[in-house]
């Protein structure tokens, strides 16, 4: 399948839009269309359904090692700022950037590679964007701009070595920068941080810089106490949150899949130390059974688990689920999912410090000479005490972290289809249709009267209403049926059910099967819950 | 009900926490905990199923003038900053802010208010914050602060006039701010903006000053022409949007109902002009049967329609639901929506401008000497063509705006009940219950084995499992049945079934009403059904 002709469906049907295209566009922003928001609701309650409230503790049968409670949270998206220090994003959640002087652009550095070529005894390293699509085409071109020759001139170029990436560059000063006419104009290399940055209050004294949260994960773990107190929830157990996360990235493309703006779905789950590898495998198979259970069953789904020497000392194991999207090249695999284990590296550094009385008599965090927190942690206690051994330990933590644009990404991808289908006169005809888990399906089932006339409408809308009150209907009497089935298809929608001349005489319509085609006669009761019974 | 009360159960009880509490907390962002999370996912979703997915555009009996459609959008937090610009936030979207020199402090303008007050032959003008509680006697303890006196000295103060608010007083000069320990600290007022900003955009090019949105209505103005042009839906329709909303409220207070960061449900409906009165009318009783329906019915849910001279002068009404909320003074209501006719306001402004074209030849919005656009608009064409009369027109939009996390607080105070109820002994004690309707209360119905033996468990624990398949349910063993009631009653749970030792013998188990405390044996098999058909 080609990305272009997804991308289109998507605007053309209104799945997704650019940000504030009226206004030229926001690069990394997305908006979700009248169907995307269906599809994307479809998922996160999906999700939350199967994590959460429709969690069974007394099930084991999915391999859980044992019993094990959920909860749900739900945290805002501007937090303390030193929650960002504490978990390390304030220090360290940052890019190498390249500034071009000439161009006035800057570029991420791991992205810039390039080769060394020769001509007119000058030796010069040529660069492109690493995402570039015809990288030797590109560099060739780039390499007579460098040395102001013509395209007939390129048996003078005189190329050394493979593509290598600017890290093994000793001096910028004989690079030549995608966009540039001068050689040398890059910057040296220096950290950008990721985070969006804001400022908080009116008030002078607590006036401040913030910064939207670059995941959800760190609001579990400081509301981690508030939750033990306020439920009486027992180690093992997990806290699920849904939101949205900010990442300024400094090159925002393929589609939604790098996004600035996206929104998350993780789960931090605590257990004892002893039992965390336990825990890590079962929700590494869980989550991903989770992806092949609502469609993504192909081989373009998998499960890779990070090899010894790419784990923090602190872990046992790291898994992503990846999925082959269409706009990665071949054999590359983008990131759905990551299922980390985290040891008690998270809790533990949101600990640290020591409250001590101030001059009020209260406790608060130890300050340093400088007026600020002398630790980064809270300096609250976040062990947790088992009530039946008495004993005291701070959990690990099992992290599936899920995002919720890039599975809405890839179920769009998996259910693009081409196929052939009869048109209104039988003749065979490509169709596209968007063969989605009817689980996550934006509109259920749609109804048509086969003409607008003889009773066929209203029949139609009663049925219509009737579905309305379980799940997402449609209902359309406009054009040939053929075209209807074919806009219904290009949506999703699982089941097309006709009222036709026969329906006024036995009280039967057909059913239409979006992907099999298959049509079959249904009595007009029974097609509520003919319909339920497939869609759920 | 006292505030304090329920701000209390609520962190008890895992409703909400003050955000980033381990670290200090911060001044105007909450956290939904467990419980909490579910409460404002059921409004959120009652919302949702009741307005878009569920809304039956056939169904005229809620007194609609005509039928209608309903589709769905979800845009982005932040967006391009000319849509602020376009909107009128980023020059209008302000309040007038006076600095103290001495304390540090700032204070909303509007917000300062006091009273002239004369001893040791000067005068001052003694203020105080608007919401301070006991007004006369902090005046009081401040102008003896003025002067210099003490307390005993009261009868010195000269007290002139009655309370004021500061933009009657003609000079700054004599103004004892609130807390300051001298004479004429406060600053000139000033304009401050209430869009949080941020910066987007790591390539040098792109980098600029952007904002998280105060409201989500643009996104849905700016998206009017996408969502028209990939589904086929025809004027009467509306668009409805859930999601998060920014305001640096200088003064945030009154537990969530003023946030900085809070969860709106918005609904843009456009219709013909000749037609939006009527349009506007069915909104407003519409939106107020929905919070009726939800359990707001008593005397702290009211309909105000603003006064004509309230009225911009392209609308013919605006109405706002208001709850007297408890924290408010007696007779005073708080906002929960509103629901304005603002005429072609936003389309219209966002039309503004024209495209030309550039040197490329495409067609981009007229820049003005500077290089910035010259018009605040997009250029855009927004206007809507009939299909049937051919006519062309720019909609007239009705906006029902409501606050998700003002209506999970009313839903709050209105649940919280204290009445007595007997304990395990017969003896009646207070109890405090919140009395959710059924379809917003976060669990759905509890489970618990009498006593943990004889196969009791078991029981319950089937009745569980097949109550999750359906809706949130709790299960528990623990303690005297009584104290395990309470625990539901605090959580809002309409309904717990008990298995006891009838049970064993006969299949049948009690169902406890929450509110009437009504007990009646119902079998086993019929459980999930008889708890089905009352909580949907």
């Amino acid at each position: 399948m080609e990305m272009e002709k997804l991308v289109s469906l998507c605007k053309r049907r209104g799945f997704l839009f650019q940000s504030s295209e009226i206004y030229g566009g926001l690069n990394g922003f997305w908006d979700y269309g009248p169907l995307g928001v269906e599809l994307k609701r479809n998922i996160k309650n999906a999700w939350w359904q199967d994590m959460v409230t429709g969690h069974d503790e007394m099930a084991i049968s999915q391999g859980a090692p044992s019993t094990y409670e959920m909860t749900g949270l739900d945290c805002t998206i501007i937090m303390h700022p030193q929650v960002w220090k504490c978990s390390g994003h304030f220090d360290l959640f940052c890019d190498m950037m390249v500034d071009c002087r000439e161009s006035k652009k800057r570029y991420r550095f791991d992205q810039l590679r390039g080769r060394w070529v020769e001509a007119k005894g000058k030796k010069v390293f040529v660069t492109t964007l690493a995402e570039a699509e015809e990288e030797d085409a590109d560099l060739e071109r780039r390499a007579l701009k460098a040395f102001n020759l013509r395209a007939k001139d390129t048996a003078q170029l005189i190329w050394e070595g493979t593509v290598l990436s600017l890290d093994k560059v000793d001096s910028l000063e004989a690079v030549f920068a995608p966009e540039a006419k001068e050689i040398g104009t890059l910057t040296e290399p220096r950290e950008f941080n990721l985070m969006f940055p804001t400022t908080i209050g009116a008030l002078a004294g607590e006036e401040g810089r913030a910064f939207l949260r670059p995941e959800t994960a760190q609001g579990i773990f400081v509301n981690f106490k508030n939750v033990i107190d306020s439920t009486r929830v027992k180690i093992p157990f997990g806290i699920a949150q849904v939101g949205k996360s900010f990442r300024n990235e400094i090159t925002p493309r393929n589609f939604t899949f790098r996004s600035r703006e996206f929104e998350q779905m993780e789960i931090e789950f605590f257990c004892h130390p002893d039992e965390s590898r336990k825990w890590y495998e079962y929700w590494r198979d869980r989550r991903m059974k989770w992806y092949t259970n609502l469609g993504l069953a192909g081989d373009r789904l998998q499960l890779r688990e990070h090899d010894k020497d790419e784990l923090s000392h602190y872990s046992v194991g790291t898994a992503d689920i990846e999925y082959a999207f269409p706009f990665l090249p071949d054999g590359e695999y983008g990131e759905l999912e990551g299922i980390a284990h985290r040891g008690d590296f998270d809790l533990r550094s949101h600990m640290e410090g020591k409250l001590v009385k101030n001059a009020q008599g209260c406790l608060e965090v130890e300050l340093g000479e400088d007026g600020k927190p002398k630790y980064r942690g809270s300096g609250r206690d976040l062990q947790y005490r088992d009530e039946v051994t008495n004993e005291r330990f701070t959990p690990h933590v099992i992290e599936p972290s899920a995002g919720a644009d890039r599975g809405a990404l890839a179920f769009l991808c998996e259910a693009y289809t081409e196929d052939a289908a009869p048109d209104d006169k039988g003749q065979m005809q490509t169709r596209v249709v968007m063969k989605f888990h009817p689980r996550i399906a934006p509109i259920k089932a749609a109804v048509f009267p086969l003409v607008k006339k003889d009773g066929m409408p209203e029949v139609a809308q009663e049925i219509y209403r009737a579905l309305k009150k379980r799940f997402p209907a449609f209902y359309d009497e406009k054009g040939a049926v053929g075209r209807r089935y074919r806009r219904q298809d290009e949506a999703g929608t699982p089941y097309c059910i006709t009222v036709d001349g026969q329906s006024l005489t036995d009280q039967t319509v057909t059913i239409r099967d979006r992907d099999t085609l298959e049509q079959w006669r249904v009595k007009v009761d029974d097609v509520v819950e003919e319909i339920a019974s497939r869609v759920s």
